[in-house]
């Protein structure tokens, strides 16, 4: 029977479920694998601890625990980029092995980390920082490694799509779809990170290092939120046969790569527009499998706990990976190239030879118009919404069609933009 | 450099693609993995080697291959039972990993090779038995061990997936959708194993095994063929909301074990309803993640090959895993017992007091009805359709039932009986 001591730091929702869980599979873990799990420790500074079979012992000072002398692993379930960032340094140059849930940690952090972790030989084990309980780190670690990747897809943040969804599926207004969420508990009190696309692009980042094998920070993500979405766009998506979706991608086009998350109009029968409310979807298209796709919570105690478990066995079987081998330069295409077909919403005048110059604005930029309805004043007076599907061109060129659009004395809003993605 | 040397016996469709994808891929595995595979030993009754890049040996005699020395891995591309089953034996006893992509050799003799490597401390990689290129066996196996398996349901035969697809997507007959899956090569010239439910029946074993963790025969999966659906069925399915699939099930509940195979009717909106043509899913239900999903190709050269590389990286990096652990006795409950609602189709004499007759019938089991349709007449003069949908009741039941209403005078073809299975 191998042994295995571990501490954890950080007993919130995600540490409180993963002592449960980890008491609770221990024997069938030590059948399976002939390991034994020990958790020795736990470093919480005020925290209780609720479950009666913890017999550890408490480190007040989180900074502390990596110092202890008989742990083989220190486990992170605190968040954030600050303790948690000083505790996996400390952790490593302690020759402790690192398992932790924390995207915002592996995205911004990550590279420093691995080449910290290679020179020791110990491992990161951050299976839970991406698609909570989906098995996707590994997946593209093991599984897709004797493989060229050329594009992924992925619904990565629960909340904007349980938002999306809701207002998608039951017509409920964003407010509304907001609120639920915040009593369900899929978004928190201030869930500005969720919805703007922050959450997603940190989880972009970390998808991307490992599908093309170079460093990549959040920063490079091409980044919108969901909040600029409106029920009439989801209304007439509905009509064109398009669902909406909180998009990440990743696409590798012979010398191009784009990575982006942003709110995309999907085609109702793909798989990802079928993926509703909190759950994740990760769908990679490779050179030799085609298309692959890997469905399941996103988030919450129990799945973020099991992909922590997976990581530490990893490490009690000997499977110590060393990342730093993907940390290769790879060059992040400037976003404003990447090609698609766009929906714009303009508000307009209701007036004769409106349309006649937008579309000679539109012919003006060589942009082709797939499809333009004009439709039914609803609410405002005098105001309609004109719906165009823009063949496919360059965020580029469409921002400045939006821009002279815009100008148009005839145009009473702000043009809404969202894309089609394939 | 780790160096592993292989032999590979069968160079058909998957082993000249396998050849081709392993000398694409050495270098990318050099570089990220620190190993070295070479392919040193092919065993072929007669097949030609097509790849260049080959220089090894070629070896007629196909169970001479495992008594060569300076192999590490046997890899098993032929299929069957009977030479597939000598040659692993034989390479377990001459102390040689062995990697196959065979579903019926592991569903059938699976039991007998895992408890002979484990004597020997091998591994036997059987990643491309279920679900081709889905990582679906390293992911029940590892990242789904600590947990609780409540329920898997699957495609997992792409030929019965494409050919209801064609008929459910575009109208086509059960004849033609067979045809134009035969000149795809998505079935075989004699498709009787895909169509009848075998392939599914020992695909759906394996992950019975890897799920309950249990010794499972094939024999033991109840099964039914695709080869009884009619286009009627599927019209009147599509009208109440429902796809139709060729579902495997796994159904663990408390102290019953359900396993099965046959062509059901899910919602539309289900993940499963929207995986079509020949791509498979396998959706897994544990305690502690809920639902988890796993899509991608099913077979094909390349996705087959990519699992097979996959196994061998496993065996390289030392990942031995004992399967024998796993035999463990379980119960496999009488498929009789299995509860669900049920899709009735009946061909009746258009008459008087038909519908009252059959009511009455079932009302005298007990039964409920969630909705009678009365059809009109297509073809047949004087014979209409009455669809019946059944409430929740056991096979046992509702075989009973179809016998009694077969019986009725007015019943004037066997009828028709699909499940819905949520």
């Amino acid at each position: 029977m191998k042994k295995i001591n571990i501490a954890l730091c950080g007993v919130g929702n995600v540490g409180s479920s993963f002592i449960d869980l980890l008491f609770t599979s221990r024997e069938k873990i030590k059948s399976n694998f002939d390991i034994e799990i020990n958790l020795t420790l736990i470093g919480s500074r005020k925290g209780e601890i609720a479950n009666n079979d913890f017999q550890g012992q408490i480190e007040r000072d989180i900074l502390k625990v990596p110092l202890h002398k008989d742990i083989d692993i220190v486990v992170e379930l605190i968040g954030g980029t600050d303790i948690s960032y000083e505790l996996a340094k400390l952790a490593l140059e302690n020759n402790k092995h690192f398992v932790t849930a924390n995207k915002a940690l592996i995205a911004e952090k990550g590279p420093e980390l691995f080449k910290l972790a290679s020179k020791q030989s110990l491992h990161i084990g951050f299976e839970a920082s991406v698609g909570g309980g989906i098995p996707i780190i590994r997946t593209l670690r093991d599984g897709l490694i004797s493989n060229k990747i050329n594009w992924f897809k992925g619904i990565l943040n629960g909340t904007s799509n349980y938002i999306l969804s809701k207002m998608y599926l039951e017509d409920q207004t964003y407010e509304d779809a907001l609120k639920s969420a915040q009593e369900l508990g899929f978004a928190e009190p201030d869930p500005t990170f969720d919805i703007d696309g922050t959450d997603s692009s940190q989880k972009t980042a970390i998808l991307s290092f490992l599908s093309f094998n170079g460093e990549v920070s959040p920063l490079k993500i091409y980044k919108e939120g969901i909040d600029k979405i409106e029920s009439l766009d989801l209304e007439y998506g509905k009509e064109l046969g398009f669902s909406i979706k909180p998009l990440s991608i990743g696409v590798n086009n012979k010398d191009e790569l784009f990575l982006g998350t942003f709110p995309s109009f999907i085609k109702k029968h793909e798989i990802l527009a079928n993926v509703n409310f909190e759950t994740n979807v990760i769908e990679i298209n490779s050179a030799n499998l085609n298309s692959t796709a890997y469905q399941g919570p996103g988030a919450g105690g129990y799945p973020t706990s099991t992909s922590v478990i997976n990581d530490i066995l990893d490490i009690a079987k000997g499977k110590i990976f060393d990342y730093s081998n993907l940390l290769n330069p790879i060059e992040i295409s400037d976003f404003d190239a990447f090609k698609t077909s766009r929906y714009l919403r303009l508000m307009v005048t209701d007036e004769p030879g409106v349309v006649a110059e937008i579309s000679k604005l539109i012919a003006e930029k060589g942009l082709s118009i797939d499809n333009l309805i004009q439709k039914e004043n609803k609410n405002q007076e005098n105001i309609i919404p004109i719906i165009i599907v823009l063949g496919e061109c360059s965020e580029k060129i469409s921002k400045s069609l939006i821009h002279d659009l815009e100008k148009l004395s005839q145009v009473r809003e702000p043009v809404q933009h969202i894309r089609f993605i394939d």
